[in-house]
């Protein structure tokens, strides 16, 4: 049985929203149990509005919360009485499994290397997430988690996304892509062009070469590989182009009463797609790299978004996506040596 | 009256797709005249096939042109003779008042500063382009021209950004924002926050603050400031975004017999959308900050696009874009002193 430790503080979303999320998540999955974190004042009224089974479900209160706007460094002082922490303590102590957090990115960042430690091996862990792509889905990484990253960390984003993409998506032999401003070989940092020549004399690994940006939602490759900073910009860049063309679409059959008319006939096919491309369904990224599952959830996403991070926490869990990245990093570590 | 040079030679797209394009443009801008830049071999024989007049075209044979692989050091010693480099001997000269080329973009940026030499003052060239939003157009740049960018460079950036913003689209006071993986005071680089202290000080910007990937197409700012290597790839991936996002709804609207009579009835709308979103009319970046208009048009782009790229290259001519670039920046060369 699965049980994940979920910190329902500090999301923009609010507390209720999340409790919502929750809520739809276990409707779907009614074997999983949960330890819910929050503080006495803004959870316990709210949790009164939800017919949650007591036995699948245990409350812990903090006396605080981490705030949006809460620095790293102080927090790693003195947060230990949040529930950020303490949900990632649950985790460390065997009474959950996983964790799951819609609060303060860079702290929930800091406060899982501190307190869940990083696997064995691990140079830098990374965020990775699943994303549309015209062939299905891809995954990408790292997402934010660091921004400076050498060619070695580069290479090791490649062998723990293989991992992620085999065990996630299934694909036996992922191609990876190294993502750059071109794909001739004398384009990019010295770092990338060290990483490439690492990757192209990597056995086992199915290496495609460099990428662009447009390769990721066309699907040229299984796992894009890069920086924090790079990947952070290009998958917010992504989505708030496809927000952007369904706020033109919607624009367009607004815009006459004739375009009403055939947008009222198209709308069940606009709404397949919609499905297709709806960010909350890609919610959910995953810190990979730490001894525990510790999956993001947007802090600004609705119910529907937090239910489907819940589903990527369980998932991971269920998969042991933690052990296998492990393995894989002492066996690499064993035959290099 | 303006005439523009036009190297035809090296685009994936072929002399004949360019040169139709250029046919496209000249039956729109009737006035301006060309000196096209091409081989004997590829040229001579797909110039019959156009009723160029004889008075606004001329034709001047290289004995070579720039390959897609060319590399930027051996072409700079070797690639005199070539179409590229003689297309921009003829602005340099003052036989032509701008310049365009769909071929190898890093030759092309390099040629450009080595031929036509840097303004007074850049520290260094970017690629600056409209781009699609939600509220119309903004600014981008640098769109990859230089990957490693400093943090003086970057409120240069902003500032030549600045002027193209006003003398482009109109806007009287342009919002700047510095692209960034979080808004927050405390994300991002060094160079970022220091150019974000500079900018904050800078008198007479409209200096919004950061900005992230989604906030380009929100339209947040008039004016996205970013190095090299993150505006490329973010470029790419909403240009890649939006491809993915029509060749979906193109599979939506084939997918039964149901689906294509709705697509059928909604068709002239969703052709509206296109129309907003082809990448080809916002084909033609500008190299902003050399002496003299060097318009870059996509190599793989087809004659629609060529003639917009063109469209661009008569427009910064006729703004007169690279004195207000230098007289802005003497302006505060003078004043800081």
């Amino acid at each position: 049985m699965i049980r994940l430790s979920v910190d329902l503080m500090g999301a923009d979303a609010g507390v209720a929203e999340l409790l919502k999320g929750l809520y739809l998540f276990h409707k779907r999955r009614l074997e999983c149990t949960f330890l819910l974190f929050g503080t006495r004042a803004a959870l316990s009224s709210e949790l009164k509005r939800y017919p949650l089974p007591k036995h699948l479900f245990e409350v812990v209160y903090a006396q605080d919360y981490v705030n949006s706007d809460a620095e790293v460094f102080r927090t790693l002082k003195s947060g230990i009485d949040t529930t950020m922490a303490r949900a990632l303590h649950s985790v460390v102590s065997g009474q959950a499994q996983g964790v799951i957090s819609a609060g303060n990115t860079g702290v929930y960042l800091a406060l899982s290397r501190f307190i869940l430690k990083t696997l064995e091996g691990v140079f830098r862990p990374a965020i990775i997430s699943q994303i549309p792509t015209c062939r299905g889905e891809s995954v990408m990484l790292d997402l934010g988690g660091n921004l400076d990253n050498s060619s070695k960390v580069l290479v090791q984003y490649a062998l723990m996304g293989k991992i992620f993409c085999q065990k996630v998506l299934g694909v036996e032999s992922p191609s990876i892509g190294l993502l750059n401003v071109g794909t001739e070989l004398q384009k990019g940092t010295d770092a990338l062009k060290e990483a490439y020549d690492m990757l192209k004399h990597q056995k086992g690994l199915n290496f495609y070469g460099y990428v662009e940006g447009n390769d990721i939602s066309k699907g040229t490759v299984d796992v894009v590989v890069t920086d924090g900073f790079t990947g952070n910009v290009a998958l917010k860049t992504g989505e708030g182009t496809m927000r952007m063309m369904s706020f033109m679409l919607n624009r367009v059959f607004r815009s006459s009463f004739s375009a009403r008319c055939a947008g009222w006939i198209a709308k069940p096919f606009l709404q397949d797609l919609k499905a297709y491309f709806d960010p909350r369904v890609y919610n959910g990224a995953l810190w990979l790299g730490v001894r525990g599952v510790a999956v993001k959830s947007h802090g600004g996403t609705d119910s529907i978004g937090f239910s489907h991070a819940l589903e990527t926490a369980y998932d991971m869990v269920r998969i042991n996506i933690v052990q296998e990245i492990q393995n894989t990093l002492l066996q690499q570590i064993s035959t290099s040596e």
